[in-house]
């Protein structure tokens, strides 16, 4: 008999198990559901996965959950953050309603650049202390480890700011938390005139401090990624720009990810999967032919659909398409206080079902193993699978389904992180 | 000075306020804010409101609470609801997302017609069982009143029972539930064939019945409406059926609703406002001569559009031409197992915000004072007045727009349900 210190039995066991890299094509529909199904947890990690009977006679646990009725799924991964901000872009919104356009709400002072002036003016603590309050919230709807991005500073000195708030957020929060340095997210208005220059500045300067940041961080000590992010945008950074900021990245060791095709199509996809970028992300106007490049890649790549429903689009990215073609897809939030004020994973899964045709099986495999895949964490998260950490969701609900069925509730009653029950009913 | 039982102060107080009827037209964005302000509460009502200083000098409290940085606005009123029910439907959610039409749906058994075999299948206790879990949900989302419907029994038997489930519940369930008589919801399996037998039994039989059922109920005993509802649509109830069956329930004494322009526009609005119905809900394609027929009559119109975000459409009802025509608007979530999974008050805030342009005062009012009016206890409920019903929610939040801004998360911290503390945090 092995030893475990938690035995959650008698579930409807959702495994979303995958050992051979992120799901794509029919496999998407599978979820690898055990009736009656049972996990073992000891420590941190996953030490029995299988039908009740078999794990109840496999190991001796100091504590079980009978979870009849219930399901039992991994924690949810959300992939694409911009959590750590500060103040919040509610006028913003009252004006788009009201029918402004972008240059409109920028002119008032709107937009990515005023969510930079309050990052530039607040401290580590007050970005610390806001951020909190969102993963707490995330933490409560299921979602257990997040990427976060940075910049929301765009100088060297306020993106070393936000990467020092993630890793105060990581070490002090229960979520897992995977920093990717953004400098190259929008231009800063003092080199607007010369954008050449802050693309030299984020190579020459703050790209080697982020990474010298990040070799004194937690994340090295325990060999999680630092990844490197560019907006490859018309208007913000062209492939040019964008192909020499991941380069750099890239000799500085960083993993590559990419905000490509949200508004225009300059083939980021492609460049994405040239450079072996661990996930490409938007791709609301991704042609077929750059989706098959996609799906012949090992690129996730990540939609967000909760950007296209808060803008009241009725343009959404074609994931059934790229499904179809044959890409590991992945859902995330991108919650920020201007696009996404979204902290539900599962809403998004609700959003994507309707407006992207994902069946409910697919929206949740996108939102554990595979976004654990996006994020370069698909050997270690994401699935419930024996050697994984144990990140587990007991839901109040008889069907797994219903995440997505559902909408605007929680169906989370409980949270185990890492072995922990850090979310009790 | 006043006696109270409770004084809630130094909150940012929302009231919602509108002493002569529903809200329409610009003041719609009004609000009613009072910065710093307070309401306190005698037994199960309001007894004063206004600036904290002016509150704490008129009352002596027995509890108070502090909700500094805080909003407190009135409970919500969830004018229209198929919320008593059995069964799920989210193989027929999975058809849908897969191509499925309406016929093919209906012949693989789905539709409203499985959830009538659900429902005259399940005993009183299960329909209440099954239906307070989900009110207990709503409650916690701030939905402190629902107006529910029959329509899944359609026989005279089942149709009572849904109406005991109806009185069952509302004894029993913190929340004021509003019990509205809907057998001509569809034409059930038996009837098909001739259906103008089955508008004469609704009227010979069920009315009467159901009327009956009401001056022995809970109901009449604390002068609260009996509403009969009819959904008035091609396929469904045409007009001459629809104006048959609300004219012999207005002769029974009940008051009126109407499921109107869902698809097609029948001239329900028009049968609506010269009836003098409380309300007409869905709006989806009402024309505009009709728009402004509506804004002269006192009928509150109620739109739904978590329906039409559930079937992923890109069409919504245009509230915003709605309210500039002067009608006195109200939202509603419409949870039923179909066509709107959706117990959520706050999203269907949030997807009116965006694809009906509503801005968040206006979404707010429309689910409190509007919605009140919309289930005709605008004189008791739907907001912060002295002499109203003491239903009023403390959200986790400093801005109340933050309610529709958010999506997808909980702000509602605690619920006061007639003067009694409900929902804790």
């Amino acid at each position: 008999m092995k030893h475990a210190d938690l035995l959650i039995h008698n579930a409807t066991l959702i495994t979303c198990a995958s050992p051979d890299g992120p799901k794509r094509g029919p496999a998407l529909q599978d979820v690898g559901q055990i009736q009656e199904g049972a996990i073992a947890i000891a420590d941190d990690m996953i030490v029995a996965v299988g039908c009740s009977a078999d794990v109840r006679g496999q190991v001796s646990a100091g504590k079980s959950i009978d979870a009849r009725g219930r399901v039992v799924c991994p924690g949810f991964v959300d992939a694409h953050t911009h959590v750590v901000y500060a103040g919040d872009r509610v006028q913003e919104f009252e004006m788009r309603i009201q029918g402004a356009g972008y240059m409109e709400i920028m002119a008032a002072g709107g937009g990515i650049l005023s969510t930079m002036r309050a990052v530039r003016e607040a401290s580590v603590e007050q970005l610390v202390a806001e951020s909190r309050d969102r993963l707490d919230v995330m933490l409560r709807l299921g979602t257990s480890t997040a990427e976060v991005k940075t910049g929301y500073g765009l100088s060297t000195e306020a993106e070393l700011k936000m990467l020092q708030a993630i890793e105060q957020l990581h070490r002090s929060h229960p979520m897992t938390l995977i920093p990717t340095f953004l400098g190259a997210h929008a231009m800063p208005p003092a080199y607007k005139k010369r954008p050449d220059a802050y693309v030299r500045l984020v190579i020459d300067e703050m790209l080697p401090a982020a990474a010298a940041w990040y070799e004194r961080s937690p994340f090295a000590a325990t060999n999680m990624p630092l990844f490197a992010d560019v907006f490859c945008e018309a208007g913000v950074f062209d492939l040019a720009q964008t192909r020499q900021v991941l380069a750099a990245a890239q000799a500085q060791g960083m993993a590559l990810k990419l905000h490509a095709d949200e508004f225009e199509n300059l083939g980021g996809v492609s460049l994405a999967a040239e450079l072996g970028a661990v996930s490409v992300d938007h791709l609301d106007v991704t042609p077929p032919v750059e989706m098959r490049r996609l799906a012949e890649s090992a690129t996730v790549g990540v939609v967000l659909p909760a950007v296209n429903f808060n803008l009241g689009s009725q343009h959404f990215a074609d994931a059934r398409a790229l499904i179809d073609a044959g890409v590991a897809l992945a859902l995330a939030t991108d919650i920020n206080p201007g696009s996404a004020p979204c902290p539900s994973l599962p809403l998004t899964m609700a959003i994507a079902c309707r407006y992207q045709r994902l069946l409910p099986n697919e929206a949740l495999n996108a939102v554990t193993i595979n976004a654990a895949h996006a994020v370069g964490l698909g050997q270690r998260l994401g699935s419930l699978e024996v050697g994984k950490q144990a990140d587990v969701l007991i839901l109040d609900t008889h069907d797994h389904r219903h995440l997505a069925y559902e909408f605007g509730r929680n169906l989370v009653a409980q949270v185990i992180k890492a072995g922990e029950e850090v979310i009790s009913e």
